[in-house]
């Protein structure tokens, strides 16, 4: 699997728990490794005081999932460390996944219990899947879901992911893409630029101006290397000398200034008036320095272009994991029937049985309800929307869930997902799921 | 760069934001790109009631330098994408670090504007390394920060790190290296154990006990394959039936059983009673589910024998990242001369000029303040401690700061570096920082 630019996910298979492997030693050995076996990825609950979540690395899964095997260096290590044994390494040295992946796509709402991903294989294939399918679920989702609160207080202005430098870099890569898919419209992140055809852009920094002898020395630089159209950073001394300072340069097309400290509202206001003043109608107003979701919304009256997102967005705003967790339901007993399980551990409810998933659609097309089948596909209504699609059929992935141009189809499934949900979601203050998760037992 | 594994970084070059790229382009096009410039990495501030934070990824950083190199394709992207013109895209094809770099070792405790690392180099080397170096130290010193704590409420009993499924995959193996550098003795994560040499360890998952048709069978299982010194998980149905289960299989030798739901304080003691009734007294028990410190702390006095760490270590228990920034701070003039520069922007405070630091040390040994000399080496009394170490010289890395045993000698600096600290650093409630921050300007 390789991306139209060239890029190739590394191997995956060692984004996994120790346990997964010595399972599949002890299930190798006493049989129990070849049972077809349904496991879930789902939420059993959404952050706190959040309305829904955002399905988002479903197409980061599929992309690794060809890498997902082990090469003799790394079977080497299992064998030098004592991880499994020499029957295990065998299975592991042929390993390719060959069952069956379903799920809501990218770009989903999400509520508790809707069933995420669907992984349908022997015991072995699906087990050691767990750790690789869960990072990639709780991180991406996690970000989506923020980033969708973010884009849907800000209306019809652009947000733009900013975050890179405030989380690990690979994360940056995957909250870039992530970002997007909850509706943020492009990404200071160049990977993702390159791997995913994300728009990237960029303004300056203040080591910029402070490099130069001064201010004005930096700007004439930007503008005469990047054009009128740049977009001049304003706060690293007096900021109204700064905005003076570049219209005096660029002239009326100078296309934006940043404001990126000091109280947002207030000094957009009276650059805003100013930039009016001098005559520079067109010169966007970006601003940066941590906003959430909350500094957007209390930005909604200020004459604001666009924001610039960093840090809440790459922490998921509070919630930096997404809970998900992966669970067997479903398992073939030795006469060949498939039985539902589930644990009865205190404090953690789970429900066996394979999950099969619609949201319900009033007369209006607004959801009611995410009805969530238990070993059955539940009825359906005219309107209702079933969310389950196979993704993978016998290890064989199928097409439009991958690459850049997933990433984009995502982002208009959001769109359109989120049309869809009671205008309640879009309250930023805590609350309850906008819809209930309901379940519909076998008839 | 590649470690005893053969493990080799992937290309680092474009965890660039765009804007980086675009300042290189002015800055060579106004000549400024030349000067001759240094940058620091480092804190403003502690998270929020934090004693201290632990400095951990300048191995990492080092590790990837190599391969901060820009591919063909690479290059392509660039120029197919706009982001920069062709005399720039020239110097990016050339690039490859030439400047120094200095700073805390890894393991090392810091305080606010501790400068944690420092490239000196050309503005145009310097600026483009600006988020993949902050990527890599704003997670790892959060993740090892969070680590530290948890160990130190662990006191004498092992933190085994087992959160990658809760963080982003490549996150999961930066945090287990994290992790080990913050005290914790081994990672459920293989990729972490691959790389860095760090142990690996696990336990069994709910699902191994549903997959068989009882808990018993499950047991066999496992006990048969691994051994009787491996850790059965006892809560999947009744905990009572299942330890007596446990021992009944495996007899006195059981390695141990692991706890990870329910009120972890009261069921580890009579569970701890039952193994002993049962004559198991070297059976260990493991606790896990949702531990922080906090938990870890109240469980100080049941009879817990190791805790397994997920969620809250990999998020950063509150903090997911550590608010480091990176500064120009002094660069030449067109004279040759170094200045000290430094923005004015409200809200955002901050000093000009070369930071060098020491730790100032009673005639205990105790620390007493960290002493950060501005534009010079502070003056030092005997007790105190230099804390720059340099890392990269001419572009050269410098022998004992990367690969597995530079993981290793962290935690082992780690250690020392808390011993000096006053006993309030143990403290887990919110405080102020253990020592402050002394400045001295140039005499």
């Amino acid at each position: 699997m390789s991306t139209e630019t060239g890029w190739v996910p590394p191997a995956t298979s060692l984004y996994t728990d120790h346990y997964e492997l010595t399972m599949l030693q002890a299930a190798l050995r006493s049989g129990a490794a070849h049972r077809r076996s349904v496991f879930e990825a789902f939420a059993r609950r959404l952050p706190d005081g959040r309305r829904y979540g955002v399905v988002a690395g479903t197409g980061r899964i599929l992309e690794g999932l060809r890498s997902f095997t082990f090469s003799e260096e790394q079977l080497e290590f299992l064998v030098r460390t004592n991880v499994v044994d020499a029957p295990t390494i065998d299975w592991l040295a042929d390993f390719r996944f060959t069952g069956e992946i379903y799920g809501y796509a990218e770009g989903e709402a999400y509520f508790p219990y809707s069933p995420i991903l669907t992984v349908e294989s022997s015991f072995a294939e699906a087990c050691i899947l767990e750790t690789y399918i869960l990072s990639i679920l709780n991180h991406d989702c996690a970000i989506a879901s923020a980033a969708s609160r973010m884009t849907t207080a800000a209306g019809s202005r652009p947000c733009i992911e900013m975050g890179s430098r405030r989380t690990q870099e690979e994360s940056a890569v995957a909250a870039a893409r992530a970002a997007v898919i909850g509706g943020f419209t492009s990404t200071s992140n160049l990977e993702a630029g390159y791997r995913y055809g994300i728009k990237t852009v960029g303004t300056a920094a203040h080591s910029f101006t402070l490099l130069h002898d001064s201010e004005r020395d930096a700007f004439t630089a930007q503008l005469a290397s990047l054009g009128h159209g740049t977009t001049l950073l304003v706060d690293t001394y007096d900021v109204e000398t700064a905005v003076r300072t570049a219209v005096e340069l660029a002239g009326p097309d100078l296309g934006g200034v940043r404001l990126d400290s000091g109280d947002l509202v207030t000094q957009a206001q009276w650059v805003r008036r100013l930039l009016d003043d001098l005559g520079n109608h067109n010169t966007h107003i970006t601003v940066t320095s941590d906003l959430d979701e909350y500094a957007i919304a209390a930005l909604a009256s200020a004459p604001v272009d666009s924001y610039g997102v960093g840090t809440e967005l790459v922490t998921g705003s509070g919630a930096p994991t997404a809970s998900m967790v992966y669970k067997l339901v479903s398992r073939e007993n030795d006469d060949g029937v498939q039985v539902s399980v589930a644990k009865a551990a205190k404090n953690k409810m789970s429900r066996g049985g394979r999950k099969y998933a619609l949201r319900r659609l009033d007369d209006h097309g607004v959801a009611t309800a995410e009805v969530v089948g238990i070993g059955h596909r539940p009825e359906r209504d005219s309107n209702d929307r079933p969310l389950l699609e196979q993704f993978v059929k016998n290890g064989e992935l199928l097409p439009g869930f991958t690459g850049a141009e997933a990433v984009q189809r995502a982002a208009e499934r959001h769109r359109l997902s989120l049309a869809e949900l009671p205008g309640t979601h879009r309250r930023l203050q805590r609350g309850e799921a906008v819809i209930p998760t309901e379940f519909e037992e076998q008839p």
